[in-house]
């Protein structure tokens, strides 16, 4: 039996990245190292195939051999998210069956660049209920830097209100404290049943001050999946100052794995260094570090063990 | 033995819509009919699964299924391009690898969304060429309004040197005539191999002072392939107010169907309407033609059909 | 005592180019022969310092004199409306303030391109009303190809029954049929008051097909204005036919001069060659046409002198 | 005599907000305190009427009596550098002009959203040297989030080659470290003038590894000056922890002040908090900050307190 994705759902979703050798094939091995170190550290969800992922570098076959490997490492431990954004339903409609078919809780998308307008977006988001049915588990992601898409949060309510399958919310906009804010009031309010919302806004760099206007955890990718456990530990007991601290140190080299484009480079290099996965290469079209990109991040991580020892 | 695409193509590759049936399954029958129709119309190639072909609404197997379709159909008498573009190479290599087994005579390929710098361009195509190999022949779709991606003159004189595939450059961009003309002029220069051009800039709306510029004739679609087909039949035969007099009176029904959004939907009706395809049917999200537009395209058909009469 | 604008305005305000001369400066001479020029072609309106007006390219100075030249010659005969968006409301009230006082009919605002969703535009547009006051007449800009903003037809209902001082939309959305029939519809309902809309979609690509929605004429530039002028008579005269007759015997040259980037440099060559300006300068950043850009339009000018000697 | 840009200009050259009173108007009184407190904090320069500034939503006068308020309150003690980004190069030239003759030390170009090709680019900064002349040092702006326009390594060094009066780049590109490296590097080889590189990615949050890659400081906004002075004073002398630790105590305050849209918000209720002017007011069309924001802030700057206090 598999771990359901619900309404009430908590703590981190790790974005998970894709992990390859060096010569670019699926690294399976280290797929299974990456499982269970990611359940190791605390976290309460997976999320695989978003665009951290590599999804689109991916052939049909691999995506399908990758998520059956994540399946079948985490054997029901916890919830996995897929991802299912599509340019069109009918393969839309065809990867979530298939994934659902293995095992995975639920499907995560994003709507895509073309649409602008409320009624665009709302009207998208119609024909993703008529795809998914009402019976599959999804989440509903907002993520403008990546996608264009801005949604306001009349029409994130919109879109809850009209989604009896849409159980969470992937918060990723920015400035995106007034928007939680407001979506949790109305969901407190009864205004709509109850949807988990996680954040992942900035890769997680305002994930205190988030957790402070009720967002129930995150979904997001870092290589210190623990800095996010940990954080929304403490704050879960309570301990909010003590959570800003955790955070703070794991601040600078969060926004160092954070920078466009390379972002990804970094989260692979660390994950490396960390001897989870067993090489950093990112598919092409994608980027590479230099020499002096690997010293910052020796740096970064240097001073990040130091204060963490400094904090206990 | 398929035919060949070279760098000396000339005539009008259209670009087909996909058929479907009212249901909006694939509709082979009308498939067949389609390719029967543009060979009979003196088409002196096809171009598949193009963004006017919905090639993102079709599952792997559609995909597959109508490029076999359409192959078994041609059965040689003209080349078949299929659209390749793809946001990773490893998806790009396996259609292209697939279509090619298949019988297509070379693939499209048009630069994702995300390249912007002429060093991001020139650096994507050389993972193309990477991807693709020497031996598969390929058109570089330069088609700035559906990707965003600017190609400077330069640049596009840069990847074709670099390519030792690229065959044909698929003109969309606008204004496009000085372009054109410098790169005519480069290839009649021998700066480079000479490339095959064929334009289709706004959906044609630019033939007959493209074909001046030294257009070798154009790859796009309209309801009426044989303006293109006539318009290059004229102009070859150095009856250039001919050519004109031809394209001016299909030019409104032409301007009515690239309207942005509807123009899909136009192009289907009209094929309906003609007999070519059993539906009108364009895949969620698409457009819906109202009352009004088909009124609309009653008048301007019946009044291109007077015009033409005139012409004799 | 000026022209007023008001919501039953009809016909044709044509938007103006700015003439330079050879050297750069304002040409105040072929600024009184233009005004001339579009009167006598029996526009009902003009439109000065619009984007096709070069407006950002003049200091505030050059703008002030243009303003206070074009309406010293209409002295009142027509209204003359000016584009005002800005991206800040101090100086969208200090212009609109200088030029009512100096005796325009109204202002013309387009949303920023940094506004979009439904609720930032309609917000933005209480803000324009703030700014404006009730007492301005002022023109709703709906230009996404310029603008980037799309306005649904909800939006612009929403901006017309909350903006007492919008008098006149200005339609240039495409596809706008729909679009335009859904407003004219909820106009003729009694839904808002009544607006007078004219259209520039494409250039006035589209007007016969837009007068048949129940637009009020056109509001856009052309070397031709009486083509918009005669197409929209023709058609109030209740003559469909001969209103397309005459378009399509324009709509080769308004195609060519519709091309982005160089259309400018082709209208303003145009106006030079049929003597209503000295110069075809176009200010820095601007276009240049080649020889063959001449070329391709001398023979669209003749072709359509010829077909228009046909219709008679 | 007023302080000259240069070539080897270090430090900081902080980007100023512009005061309002709470109605809205300019605030001289406030812009004076503004003036005294940077230079106590030891800035080594000022920038004024960035969009950071506000520049675009002041009307033409306020501009000027706002730049003459600087100018005079700065007394020649550091170069004071005025934002002149403009679509029109009349209206740049105009500016220029003026703000020279009033004692400016240069100003800051960044390029209009509208060109995109690496030609495109290099072109327009032609016609920027060409409207400037010589004589005016001006600092290139490379921001692409705010301009949408991405300047390779390539183009940036052949702008900075063609350009006599450009003395200084404005980086502010992310990822921009490897590209920083690359044009120091260039410089340092004397493959072109010396250039002075401050840099503003993220506002600064990059600073202390910018630095090491040879930055010569910064150019960018934050409401503790302090933080960019002292990481760059401590860098400088060779130690680099210190800086590191400096940055950090102020990089989780300087996170929240980044956030997009309500950043500028957040940067005046701050310099109002320590009394350095006298309102918060940000001009329409702006954001205004929640209770839960101005919760956030304070708790933020009393964490920050502490951990300065505990740095010693």
């Amino acid at each position: 039996m598999n771990s359901q994705l619900d309404r009430n759902a908590k703590g981190v979703y790790l974005i998970t990245v894709t992990p390859f050798t060096d010569s670019g094939a699926l690294d399976l091995a280290s797929t299974d190292r990456m499982v269970d170190f990611c359940l190791d550290k605390g976290v309460t969800g997976l999320t695989i195939l978003g665009i951290m992922g590599e999804a689109p570098k991916l052939t049909m076959e691999e995506s399908r051999t990758f998520v059956k490997q994540v399946l079948a490492r985490v054997n029901g431990r916890v919830p996995v998210v897929v991802g299912a954004s599509s340019p069109g339903f009918a393969p839309m409609k065809e990867l979530t069956q298939s994934v659902m078919a293995l095992g995975a809780a639920g499907v995560m998308v994003a709507p895509p660049s073309t649409v602008r307008t409320d009624d665009q977006i709302t009207a998208y988001f119609d024909m993703v209920n008529e795809t998914l049915g009402a019976d599959v588990p999804w989440v509903l992601q907002d993520h403008p830097v990546a996608t264009g898409v801005l949604m306001s949060t009349g029409v994130i309510l919109k879109i809850l209100k009209n989604s009896p399958g849409c159980v969470m919310l992937k918060h990723e906009d920015s400035p995106g404290l007034a928007k939680l804010s407001a979506i949790r009031a109305a969901s407190d309010k009864g205004e709509l049943k109850r949807v988990s919302i996680l954040t992942g806004n900035g890769g997680g760099l305002f994930l205190p001050e988030e957790l402070t206007r009720g967002a129930d955890g995150a979904m997001t990718g870092f290589a210190y999946p623990e800095m996010m456990v940990d954080v929304c530990a403490a704050h879960a007991a309570g301990n909010v100052e003590r959570a800003h601290d955790l955070f703070d140190a794991y601040l600078p080299l969060a926004r160092y794995e954070q920078q466009a484009n390379i972002g990804l480079a970094v989260r692979k290099h660390i994950l490396m260094k960390r001897g989870v996965i067993a090489s950093e290469a990112v598919r092409k079209p994608g980027p590479k570090l230099s020499a002096q990109d690997m010293a910052d991040i020796a740096r970064l991580t240097a001073r990040q063990d130091k204060r963490l020892a400094e904090l206990g």
